[in-house]
């Protein structure tokens, strides 16, 4: 096996790249290529005696920054480091492209690259949620607006090969985000594919709401990804705000400080099991090849998780089983034109 | 000034509203009527010396449960805590309906009693989002799917008026809810409600993403109802989580046990600020009249604060408000069909 990682990838590239590659090398079982100038990422690693034994510099001069218009600067620049990355899987050399880089170009690279599955009508981006007990899987979290029922259906056929065979859960329990749980709750949209989802191979459970996307009771959460991506960031925000006012009212009085001074590491681990960098990267699913899209501003902890999902996919065959379940799907695709169609 | 409340409304009524009702009355600038069975009710309160001089008790023998089917139960039930409350708006005797029971038959009867505003395409929820730093107006949470994007233009304004008259918002900045801050980033209704809202009489600041539904920045936010219901429950969801995490890390030795003893009340405090309770109710804005709909698990100080958030709006002249900002609006209407429609 091997791992292609884009080295220039994200906001803390390529010192938090290299940083979490090495942290993680020496538990992967396969080797890592990092991708980019070589000049500049051979200064980073350590000498070659001393590093893992599994790391390889891949070449790669340009690099496509983050604010980029994806297909300009995949044009403009052949030799980037996300083009290379993905190139090594289209050729058969890497396993699984990884990058914390320009989502855009990367998904871009992978869909016109890698191509979509056949049978497949849209790839969609599984996120594993932060939060208790166990995986739990967004798909799709902002890959695709403006789906059809059809779509939403094959996102609930990945999420769950997914969740069976990269995070070991067996017979995932499928569930559609909407807004109540009865069938008829909901969007044109939603109340389409619920009847598609019904009809699906699939341990499907019908609807679940925002607040039960961290609740167990559900393996797989199927959205639009545009619900799925706001509702990703909805996640990230009150986080982030949660901390904040914990922080303040810490900070308020000498006793709440004595207090704070004792429990911070216990405050410090509950924190984290919400934070997406424990949780590594979101999969692009139902492309040709693995592809891990990291969060742009990525730690070396974040990469680090990001490899370790790349290696889950790869492991569990998760491309092999997809091909295998879209085969499964392929009598549905007739039926969803009877079934209503939205906008887009 | 009276506020008309079902008593009848919620999983803990009548309990939960005549002790919210109770613990509110004194601060509120007019009447307060309870509406239900008279008897059960005048065995909850004190006796009529004791209690607040400004409540009184209306009675209505009936009452619509929870689950009920929100047309039937409003055919079946004309004389229910329910419809009377929502009654006394539509004669004038009352100025505002609060209640926290069955939320599907609060808003049929709010609209076939008292009328969608001339002008008024769909009445939306606006709920004062938990989060620090003022007033945050979520606009649609959950009254509309499908809507067309005219009607988040409509949303946009009346969250805009509400912001500004009920919690004293001087110029709201609006946003729009999207997934990704350019205006070509978003789904079809989006992008087309983008250009609408720019047109539009209001102090606009573009799309904003899931993450600032709690930073400063943004005073009004503009979503589908489908959606704006999903952002809603999803902070309900991480809120939730994230308490039960602390609560199990604080649990989990000797030093955090003391530590979370000394802390308790300030974090307490801190998760209280993402609590809904402490915000009241969701306002249904755009019907002839004030009507406070109430979490269904609201507990006395949900109550309480939803009589509040009716004060708020029948003091700010809310309705009126409205009813200028729709005319200042009309030009919008001719040039939305030209913008793009969606589905629905």
């Amino acid at each position: 096996m091997l791992i292609a990682v884009d080295a220039m990838g994200g906001d803390f590239a390529p010192e938090a790249v290299v940083g979490g590659v090495l942290a993680v090398a020496r538990d992967v079982a396969g080797d890592i290529a990092l991708v980019g100038p070589a000049e500049r990422l051979e200064a980073l690693l350590p000498r070659p005696r001393a590093r893992p034994r599994n790391v390889r510099i891949v070449d790669a001069p340009q690099v496509i920054g983050m604010g980029e218009d994806p297909g300009r600067a995949v044009r403009s620049k052949p030799d980037s480091s996300l083009a290379v990355t993905v190139n090594l899987v289209r050729d058969g050399e890497a396993d699984a492209a990884v990058s914390a880089g320009n989502s855009g170009a990367f998904m871009f690279l992978a869909q016109v690259r890698l191509r979509t599955m056949p049978g497949l009508q849209r790839p969609g981006i599984a996120v594993p949620l932060p939060g208790g007990g166990g995986p739990r899987i967004l798909i799709d979290a902002g890959a695709n607006v403006d789906c059809r029922p059809l779509h939403l259906a094959q996102f609930g056929m990945m999420g769950s090969i997914y969740a069976e065979h990269a995070w070991g859960c067996a017979s995932p329990r499928v569930g559609l985000l909407s807004i109540g749980h009865e069938a008829s709750k909901g969007d044109e949209l939603t109340r389409a594919a619920h009847d598609l989802l019904r009809a699906a191979p699939l341990n499907f459970i019908g609807n679940v709401e925002g607040d039960q996307l961290f609740a167990d009771g559900v393996d797989v959460v199927v959205a639009d990804g545009f619900v799925g991506n706001v509702a990703l960031k909805v996640t990230e925000g009150v986080g982030h705000t949660l901390l904040q006012f914990i922080k303040e009212a810490l900070h308020s009085s000498p006793r709440y400080r004595l207090g704070a001074w004792l429990v911070r590491s216990a405050l410090r681990q509950a924190m984290s099991k919400m934070d997406y960098a424990n949780y590594g990267g979101a999969l692009l699913l139902g492309v040709n090849g693995i592809c891990v899209v990291g969060h742009g501003r990525s730690s070396a902890r974040a990469v680090a998780n990001a490899v370790r999902v790349a290696e889950r996919a790869v492991l569990g065959g998760v491309r092999e089983r997809m091909e295998e379940g879209l085969q499964r799907m392929a009598g549905l695709e007739n039926g969803a034109n009877s079934v209503g169609v939205s906008a887009g």
